[in-house]
């Protein structure tokens, strides 16, 4: 990490595992704390075990936990809590992701811990939070993506709803956790003494719904899904073109005249069934057929040279392949390459938080194998190695 | 906001308009910071003309905007750049969602501000940050969605792939731009100097594929749409009751076992086609088969009561009413109402946030009418009152 990452000099202790904790974690990471993942011995982190593999290593653990270290420690046992908690007193964060309650019972719940190490800052993240009926129940992505409302405007209408293609359940608590323990640690330098952050994977899904509350409760109208439409603003979707989709986003009045000056379709701007962008929602089905007639005659790439000329907002629909290709995302250092030791070079996603005039590296440390930085870690905390 | 909140004392100068910007400040005003938003006289943040309306006030507008204060300024008018150099002499934190170089246009680039006014924070959100290619185009929501993968990954296989059904692009770089905001507070209090946030759309796109680029670069293979089902684990997805959709995700062997039970169709734990997860996923549209065969004979809510009593992480899938009625929803405060004067009382999402002892407020100030906090601030920063 550069000098001036804005997180250098915090320790974070890092008892989560899969994903939402360990992606506030990398997040944290990225922005140049030192993460040390404290891991179940024999087999560590879940997700260590979650393919695909490669060289026997598991690639969805190593998208997750670039640029932290890793001890192994038993919580239950007594050697291994003094260690544990060596750590926490130098440490300035911990962060897990068990079940509401599981802290607590290995002796180490906030009212504990906040009295015995207060300037210690506690990020915890499980799917329903700390409080509430179903508080104790364990919740998946999956669970929170359709309890939260987004599956239900997702997909297309008529059809059943489609799942969003990531884990935007825990990535959304990932998030959330990483803002909480990023104000907290600003706090903590006004008030001297350290917060819990208490996330729920289902609160955070109910938190990125946009309008729709507000919008169902004026109206009484239940937003369903839309396919590639957008709820208000046409024409904002993918359309068919000779060979394949493309999205073209032409947001308000002066967009829709240049987008049908870039396809040569100037008549639709005069057309009275277009002329406001309540009128293009309402005929946008029309709109539609009537772009697609002449999109249809040429390649995405020829109308996108076309709409961009026109500054145009539009895009290609990328797979993978075509997104790690992207002469943008390559400028920004959003692909990079990690030299691990058991995977060889492998592609993974870069951070998208750039600071100014920082340097944004290139070259991540690997995810860590199990234990490896046992012996530094005790000879650092607890002045033995052994 | 309560005493306790953690940006308590933090001023956010706000320039933003629409999602990805006013989406940050709002989580921002949720921790407590006091933001000021200025407009554009006249029209202000073009969301205040964005549908649906209820009194004449736009719904969506309303959603993004509650705790901030309005103040409208003319960037280009000599007068009004006195007030705003003055505001950002009080600030901490500076937020605009302009295309790149609008803001060196008007004599506020970085270079300028950073010399003028050190101690300030200032965060860029763009659809593709201040670098590369495609650093002058603008982009919407949607194009980000496609061009970063995401929509590749969402929908049902040999079908057109679905948006997804909120604004991830604008959303995801909201809370980037959080994340980044709060760590540039955290490292002030160390460095005394402040630090600029570039966030681009397409990146945090990238940032949130999980282990779909590594999975690529090592196997060869593109991964694509999946309807509800998840790339490596089984069961993990909706599944057809009698009366509606079920999530039902048995993420091991010890759940998979536990889910036949509350099914009484304990066969499946023995079927040497179910024994693992590989084989579970290999599996999948038999296993699908099977289990709907029983979960067609009983409705939805329950099935929910038989695999809550065994442990197993299900749930429903939510529309909005549904979500809002939620018990959980409801205990954690993530639905509020605001008593707009405009619009009267209404529903919104709460904040995700949730500080332990701290009092997680449910009456939120409604979001400002334009230029409405003018006298109380020209008061406060410039000492006069017109």
């Amino acid at each position: 990490m550069s000098k001036s990452s804005l997180l250098s000099g915090v320790t974070v202790i890092d008892l989560s595992r899969v994903l939402a904790g360990p992606f506030a974690t990398m997040t944290l990471a990225n922005l140049g704390a030192r993460v040390i993942k404290v891991e179940i011995p024999g087999t560590g982190d879940d997700s260590r075990a979650f393919g695909p593999f490669h060289n026997g290593k598991s690639l969805y653990f190593a998208s997750i936990n670039c640029n932290k270290e890793s001890i192994a420690l038993n919580l239950k046992n007594a050697d291994d809590r003094i260690v544990f908690e060596k750590l926490l007193e130098k440490a300035d964060v911990l962060v897990e992701n068990y079940r509401p309650g599981t802290m607590e019972k290995l002796g180490y719940g906030w009212e504990t811990l906040h009295v015995k190490f207060p300037h210690l800052i506690y990020g915890a993240a499980s799917g329903f939070g700390d409080s509430g009926p179903y508080s104790k129940r364990a919740a998946y992505d999956m669970v929170v993506q359709g309890m939260g409302g987004v599956l239900s405007l997702t997909g297309y209408p008529d059809q059943p709803p489609a799942r969003v293609g990531i884990s935007i359940g825990d990535i959304t608590a990932g998030l959330y956790l990483t803002i909480g323990l990023n104000a907290a640690l600003y706090n903590r330098t006004v008030t001297k003494v350290g917060s819990k952050i208490d996330i729920a994977m289902l609160d955070c899904q109910v938190a990125i719904l946009e309008d729709a509350i507000p919008a169902y409760d004026k109206t009484g109208e239940i937003p369903g899904p839309l396919g590639t439409r957008h709820p208000s603003i046409a024409p904002f979707q993918s359309f068919q073109a000779k060979d394949a989709s493309i999205i073209i986003a032409a947001g308000n009045d002066h967009l829709f005249t240049l987008m049908t000056e870039a396809l040569g379709r100037t008549d639709l701007a005069t057309d009275e069934r277009f002329k406001t962008n309540e009128l293009r929602h309402e005929n946008i089905a029309l709109l539609q057929k009537e772009m697609e007639m002449t999109l249809g005659t040429k390649l995405v790439a020829e109308w996108l040279d076309a709409l961009n000329e026109k500054g145009v907002p539009c895009g290609p629909i990328n797979d993978i392949p075509h997104v790690i290709a992207d002469p943008q995302v390559m400028a920004r250092n959003m692909i990079i390459e990690v030299n691990d030791p058991v995977i060889g070079k492998v592609k993974t996603s870069g951070n998208p938080v750039k600071v100014v005039g920082a340097s944004d590296e290139t070259l991540l440390r690997p995810s860590p194998e199990l234990d490896a930085d046992r012996a530094a870690i005790l000879a650092e905390f607890m002045g033995v190695s052994k």
